[in-house]
C-alpha cells in the first residue's frame, strides 16, 4: 500500500498534521456531529501550490479528500473519516486585492467573512452575503455551501455575489471559471455551479467577490412581540405583502427566544411569545420603519423601536446567540427548510403539528425576509434518535409541498443526503451524479458527501 | 429512414410546418447571418406535451433540435439548418401564476419581454432584465443567452432574477430545477447552469421569475457629450468610481451617435462626439443626478439634464436605435466583449488600434455602467470577411488581456464558438463538454453550437 502521508509529507513537510488533536478536531463541525472515526491527517495547505500538490499525489494513490475551512458547516460536510486526508485551507487568508473602481476584491479562501467586511469597510465598501456565524466562519465556506444568511432577501443570495472562482480540480489542475467583469455568459455557468457543492466538484483556492458600496442613509431597528409564533409569521409575510422592503427580518419563536435571553442573562420573554426583529436601511430608512411598524401593529404586534444603534445591536445580539444558546441545551440537528414567504405561517402549522406528534419541541429561528427557517432538534448525545429523524423527515416532506426545499443555505452534508434525490427526484439526481462523475471521475472528492452510495 | 417529419405530424398535426416560409424565416436570428440551408421544419410547439413529444422523436430518430424564441439571437444560436428541426416556443406565451406575495412569476418561455412587465405593471412588480430588444424578445430567450441589457449594475444579471425552471430534457423527460423559495441549495445549482446554455443542455419550457417591486421615487436622465470616445470612457469609469449608482448609463461612440440621429431625422451631432446617457432611480434621484453631473462635468463633459419625462424618454429612443440604425448600413457582426468598468478607457484605445490596423470604422455601444461593450463590424453580403474575423480576433484578445470575456450577453452560437476554448482553456473546455455530454449524451440538443466539433 503505498503510504500516502509519506508522500505528502515529501512534498509539504510540517504542513501535513497527524497529530491525534488534529485529526479528532477535523472529524467534526459545528453541527455537533462527527466521523465514525479519525481521518489520516491534515495538510494545512497555505498556498494554491499546496493544494495542487495535495490533489495531485490524492489523485495517484486514490486517497479520498475532505476539504476544510473554519468548521463552522452544519451539516457536516467537512467532516473527515477513516482513509480520509483533510485539506485545510484556513490558513489561506489573504486578500489579494480590493478595486473600489470595479468593485470586486480577489480574496483566498481561509478568510473569516467578519474580517474581510472589517478591511473592506475603511473603504466603504461590503460583501454582503452575511451567514449569523459570520465572525467565525470562511468566504470560502460560504461558496461551499452557499450561506447566504440574513440579508439575502434585499441583497442576494451567494451566488449574486461572486465573479470569478478559482478552483484545483481532482487531478491537481487548477482552472479559473467566471470573469472579473460584472457580466459573462461564455460557456456554461461553472462559477454558479461550484457555489454551494460542498467540495464535491473541486477545491476553492481563490474568488473574485463582486462588493457593493456602504448603502447611504442610517439603519433602524425594531422589534415586534406577538403572542404566538403563528401571529408573527403571519405578520412577517404581510410585511413582505406590504412591499416593504426589509434589510433584515427575523422571527424567532418562544423556546429560542427563551433561550437567547437565558444565556445573555436578560430577563424572560413572555411565555409563548415570540418576537420579530426588522432592520431597515438606506435613505429612506426610517420611512420604511415607519411602515412596517404599522403593518406589524395592525397584525397584532407589540412593537418597539430601537432607540439609537447600541439598543439596535442589543437586540441583534440575542437574535446572532440563537445558536450558542442551542448549543447549551444539548446537541442539535439544525434543519433548514426554504418556503416562499406567504407559506411561513403554514409551515409553522407543520411544525407544530409535529411538535405534538412526536412529544418534541422544536425551537425555530426563522429569516422571515427570505422564508428560510431554522428548526432545531435537540438531544443528548453524539446520534440523532430514530424519532428525531422520523420528525425531521416530516418537516422536510412539508417544506417540500409547500414549494419549498429541504436546505435554503446549510447545505446537503451528510446529515441531509437521506433526502436528496427525494427533493430532486431520478431524472435530476441521475444528472447531478453525472455532472459529479465529470469533475471527479475516480470520487476522491468528498465521497459520501451530498450524495449517498446507490445501493 | 425515418420519416421524422410523418412521425412529428401524426402527433402533432398542424403544428409541424413544413412551408419554405417558415424553413426560411428559421435559418436565421438578428444577426443576419443565416444556416448554410434551410432545415426540416418547424414545430410550433403549444404545450409542454408538444415539446416532449418532439424531443421523444428526436431523439428515437436521433435528429438534431434547434430550439427558437422570437429569432432576435445576434450569435447564429437558434439558427437552423439542413437535418434539423426548429422546435418554436414563441407560441408557448402565458402568464401561468403571478405572486405578489412571494414577489415571483411562473411563465410560459414565449412571452415577450416586454408584454411580461406590461402585464406586471398594474400590480407594481416588474423583472429586471432588460435587453435592448426587450419590445421583440422573449423571455425563454433571455434566459438561454443570459442577456442582461441595460440595468444590471444596479439590478443583476438574468441568473439574479430566476428562481427556477421547467426544462425538458433530450429524451423528453420533464424535470424541474430549482425553487421557489429565495434560498435554496440541495444539489448542484442546474437552474444556473441551464441559464445561457443556448439551448444546448434542455429546452426551458417554464420560469419560475424572481420579481422587484417598483423603484419608490422617480427617475431622471441626464446626457453628457464628449469630444471623444475615450474622454466618455474615462468619465464612465470616474462615475462608477465615485460610489453613484446610476440605474443605467449608456455610452455612444461617434459613429452610433451620428447612424441614430440620421435614423431618428434629428440634427447630426458634432463631428467625433461620443455621448454618454444616464438614468438615476429611487427616492435619491435628484441628487445622484446631480452628483453624477458634477462627475461628468469634471470630466470635461457638456451635461444636459432632460426637463421632463418626455424628453428623457427622446433621449432613450436614441438609444435604442442603434441595433435598427446599424442594420441600414449593411450585415453586422456584433462584439459582445465584457471588461471591468476601469478598464473601459483601455479597451476603447484597443478598438481605435484595430480601427487604424484594417482601415475600419467600428461603431460602437456600451453599456458603460456595466463594462460591456457592442462593437459593430458592418460589411456587405452574408459572409463575414476574413479581415473582419480578424479584426474581431484581436478585439475578443484585448479584452481577455483586460481581464474580461468574449460575450457578456448575446451567448457564443456559432458566430463565437471559434474563440470559446481560447477563453475557456482546454481544461475547462474538457469539463463543459463533459456535462453537455451528460445532458445530451447523443448530441442532438444544437449541435454545432457553442462547442465547435473537435477535430
Amino acid at each position: 500500500m503505498t503510504d500516502v502521508l509519506a508522500l505528502l509529507r515529501d512534498e509539504l513537510g510540517e504542513r501535513v498534521d497527524t497529530s491525534s488533536a488534529a485529526r479528532e478536531d477535523a472529524r467534526a463541525d459545528k453541527s455537533g456531529h462527527r466521523s465514525p472515526a479519525p481521518g489520516l491527517g491534515v495538510v494545512h495547505a497555505r498556498s494554491v501550490a499546496d493544494v495542487q500538490a495535495t490533489m495531485r499525489i490524492a489523485h495517484r494513490t486514490g486517497t479520498p479528500v475532505v476539504v476544510r475551512g473554519a468548521g463552522t458547516g452544519l451539516a457536516g460536510a467537512a467532516n473527515t473519516g477513516p482513509g480520509e486526508i483533510a485539506l485545510s485551507l484556513r490558513g489561506m487568508d489573504r486578500i489579494l486585492e480590493v478595486r473600489a473602481d470595479d468593485l470586486l476584491a480577489v480574496v483566498e479562501p481561509g478568510i473569516l467573512n467578519g474580517t474581510l467586511n472589517a478591511e473592506l469597510a475603511p473603504l466603504g465598501l461590503w460583501w454582503a452575503p452575511d451567514p449569523a456565524s459570520r465572525d467565525i466562519s470562511t468566504v470560502g465556506g460560504n461558496i461551499a455551501t452557499g450561506a447566504g444568511g440574513l440579508l439575502c432577501a434585499k441583497y442576494g443570495v451567494v451566488r449574486d455575489a461572486v465573479l470569478a472562482l478559482d478552483v484545483v480540480l481532482a487531478d491537481g489542475t487548477l482552472i479559473h471559471v467566471g470573469h472579473r467583469s460584472v457580466k459573462g455568459v461564455t460557456g456554461y455557468d461553472l462559477t454558479a455551479l461550484m457555489i454551494g457543492s460542498e467540495g464535491t466538484l473541486g477545491v476553492v483556492v481563490g474568488a473574485t467577490l463582486k462588493l457593493r458600496r456602504f448603502v447611504p442613509g442610517t439603519s433602524r431597528t425594531l422589534t415586534a412581540v406577538f403572542p404566538d409564533v403563528r401571529s408573527a409569521a403571519v405578520a412577517s409575510a404581510a410585511v413582505t405583502a406590504s412591499g416593504a422592503a426589509p434589510a433584515i427580518m427575523e422571527l424567532m419563536d418562544a423556546t429560542s427566544l427563551a433561550a437567547a435571553h437565558d444565556l445573555l442573562g436578560l430577563p424572560a420573554p413572555r411565555p409563548g411569545a415570540a418576537q420579530l426583529t426588522v432592520q431597515t436601511d438606506g435613505v429612506a430608512a426610517e420611512d420604511e420603519q415607519a411602515t412596517i411598524a404599522a403593518v406589524l401593529s395592525a397584525a397584532g404586534g407589540e412593537v418597539r423601536l430601537a432607540e439609537d444603534d447600541a439598543e439596535a445591536e442589543r437586540l441583534w445580539t440575542i437574535r446572532r446567540s440563537m445558536h450558542p444558546a442551542m448549543e447549551r441545551l444539548g446537541t442539535t440537528l439544525i434543519e433548514d427548510v426554504s418556503v416562499p414567504r406567504s407559506a411561513l405561517p403554514a409551515m409553522f402549522d407543520e411544525i407544530a403539528r409535529v411538535e405534538r406528534t412526536y412529544g418534541l419541541t422544536i425551537p425555530t429561528v426563522c429569516h422571515a425576509g427570505d422564508g428560510n427557517l431554522h428548526p432545531n432538534f435537540v438531544f443528548d448525545g453524539d446520534e440523532v434518535p430514530a424519532q428525531i429523524w422520523d420528525a425531521a423527515d416530516e418537516l422536510f416532506r412539508a417544506a417540500l409541498r409547500l414549494g419549498g426545499t429541504l436546505t435554503g443555505e446549510h447545505g446537503i452534508g451528510v446529515l441531509k443526503s437521506r433526502w436528496l434525490a427525494d427533493e430532486l427526484g431520478p431524472d435530476q439526481d441521475r444528472l447531478q451524479r453525472g455532472i459529479k462523475a465529470v469533475f471527479d471521475p475516480t470520487g476522491i472528492l468528498n465521497p459520501g458527501k451530498v450524495f449517498r452510495p446507490r445501493i
